[in-house]
């Protein structure tokens, strides 16, 4: 049942609000700072926040659903959007961003960093954590996936080449790219950690001759690159292993990683950076895609619980926690976060086209959720403290470097 | 006096090292590391590094000289290189790059330790402290810099499009990117912290019609940026201002710093971010280009004690203080590492041809105390912890971003 459809009768008349509502709507406003919205409880005329013209309305299904998200506002509101028991008239990611742009800190509040402490114990990324972590999510079923991704999978940022690309060309640009700027030999080996559906390691060996290690603990991500694999006459190079990077061993010339860093858990950068190292040693180099945040703060708690368990989205400075100490050097950082707008916004419009398809394949608080989701990092990219860094390290002892980063960009180059 | 002109003969003889050398050349070996090289005191046989074959000499003049540098083999080796009571055969730059490659850790015994402790306490950068630093090394004279610095005075890394351009070309190539990475418009205002000698003012104002404000303490540096700002016709366009960064107000559309963080201090990085957000708020961007290191730890105390007082070249992560707390994006950080090695060699060159009008200006210590720093500048580049980083930020407001840095190598932009 979602929210749209029903009729919200069963609250507050029309006409004042209650006391009710006059105490609890003041104290999410207290917490999100100025949005540009009413929240009425049913049909109620609702409150609006102080100071500022409302764009959008929240209805709220029943004063328990208002009382949550006056408690928890950021869980509370995606709880009970999942669930049906709010509706908004207005567009979702215009509405998040517009939460975004209020400034507030809802983040900050005891309640919130309690129950954000609570959720780093019980995510933790242990490795069987880890192997429960990542299966609640990239195990979903890879027809699910199929709906709006990609044709090849990849679920990560893309690389537009610009802004009018199509998402297909702008994954397999980015894919393209990470190898320009690892400046792959043919002949070299590369370990990849949190491999996806396979996608970058296909691409690896196939365009710049390299074998490759690709670990990965989702299942079914794996058995799909495996069958790819085969299809497209690259098993005897690339080899898909069904494992936690964390028990990766040899040696290596080049170390990348697309999208993982965020389900590692910073408690494990030192853990991370030491395994990197132990695989391509000094005189090798690597890269880092990862959403990270532009400052250091708590991740927030409703993907973790709904959608992402045990991610975190690390400062840059944090990120480094996994270089640094092993005396990486880092030569190149470059942050793509206008591009995982873009990816998102085609990825939603996907999803959003095959809405029914989602909710026959699970049930309608999933499909919303999911849109929550897509629209809520969106938001996040366009004008939140969501970044996308790339960071190109190397060993030491790594000589192969290019002189400027111009051959980058090169005619050709680019795909 | 040169070291390489005495008769070392008021030391031990010939023949067999004697017991106190036999004694305090491993001391400094376990500082070092196995370095390929064999100190000797006077004319003596020497005691070389266990288990590799020397490819130096290093003779130590009397034994006080010997036993300071196995006190503390940084501070003792330069100063006595300083004073001519060591010489060395073989090449400075190979022999200081041996010494990086050997690893040693020498900085983190416990004189080392306490003695880099008491030099950030009376070195810090404090308004009148900051003042004193900078006079020391940056008001030597104009002349002596003009003897092997290029012709615009940039006593930076310059940006090599080719590792074949010439020093002139190259330290151009580095103002230009530096205006194409912070995007200016004519019209535009600049905030410079630290300008030098006024090279990227007068460009930024003559080439991208902007106006700047550009402070620096050094009274010799400011006198000859404004004569070379009224000389080019540009002094209604740039300000150069005799005052700390500290003080500076007004609103600008972009901050640029140039080689000045290393003489910001750590304890200040946290104000320094402060200042900068003050000035472009959440609507400019700016730029940092700095020395760093690839892990954080202290600064040479040799350089610090007798070239640079109060250096400090921070991790990346370090840096990354003065940026994240102001909630700044960073979108780009470059790695010119091997940029410097090349600029440093270049002026090594130009003022080993010209050290008989150095020594003619000041004296034959001074003379040898920057000989060593630029050769062993050369081999921290080449071989040692040093980096060049160039880190492109902005406020979250600022909207005029490039889809990709493409644009930034187009032909027709490199000069």
């Amino acid at each position: 049942m979602q929210a749209s459809e029903t009729s919200m009768t069963d609250a507050s008349p029309r006409g004042s609000a209650s006391r009710l509502e006059k105490w609890l709507i003041p104290l999410i406003f207290r917490a999100t700072g100025p949005v540009p919205v009413r929240i009425a409880l049913g049909d109620g005329p609702g409150v609006a926040a102080p100071g500022i013209a409302p764009r959008f309305t929240v209805r709220v299904r029943d004063l328990r659903t208002l009382a949550q998200i006056a408690l928890d506002p950021e869980v509370g509101f995606g709880d009970a959007w999942m669930s049906g028991r709010v509706e908004l008239a207005g567009d979702l990611v215009a509405f998040l961003e517009a939460v975004y742009h209020a400034g507030g800190n809802s983040d900050r509040g005891w309640y919130s960093r309690l129950a954000s402490a609570w959720m780093d114990f019980w995510q933790a990324n242990t490795l069987s954590g880890s192997r429960h972590n990542i299966h609640s999510h990239y195990d979903v079923g890879n027809d699910f996936y199929r709906i709006w991704l990609d044709r090849q999978f990849v679920y990560t940022c893309a690389y537009f080449p610009s802004p009018s690309a199509t998402l297909e060309d702008a994954q397999t640009a980015k894919l393209d790219y990470v190898c320009r700027k690892l400046r792959l030999v043919p002949g070299e080996t590369v370990i990849e950690a949190g491999c996806g559906w396979g996608a970058l390691a296909l691409h690896m060996a196939k365009h710049y001759g390299v074998r490759v290690a690709a670990f990965n603990i989702s299942r079914e991500q794996i058995r799909l690159a495996r069958e790819r694999a085969r299809a497209e006459g690259l098993a005897d190079r690339v080899q898909f292993i069904e494992d936690d990077y964390r028990n990766a061993s040899g040696r290596f010339d080049a170390f990348a990683s697309i999208g993982m860093l965020e389900h590692v858990g910073r408690a494990n950068y030192s853990e991370f950076g030491r395994v990197i190292h132990r695989l391509i040693g000094d005189r090798g180099r690597g890269l880092l895609h990862f959403i990270g945040k532009n400052e250091a703060g708590t991740f927030s708690r409703w993907i973790r619980k709904r959608i992402f368990p045990g991610v975190y989205a690390p400062s840059l400075s944090e990120a480094l926690e996994v270089l640094e100490p092993m005396g990486f050097f880092v030569e190149d950082v470059e942050n793509l976060r206008p591009h995982y707008a873009r990816t998102l916004e085609h990825w939603l419009e996907r999803f959003d086209k095959s809405s029914a398809a989602v909710t026959a394949m699970f049930d309608p608080p999933f499909e919303r959720a999911w849109r929550l989701y897509l629209a809520g990092s969106i938001a996040g990219f366009r004008a939140g403290p969501l970044q996308l860094y790339q960071i190109l390290f190397r060993g030491s002892q790594f000589a192969a470097l290019p002189w400027t980063r111009a051959g980058l960009y090169e005619a050709g180059n680019a795909e």
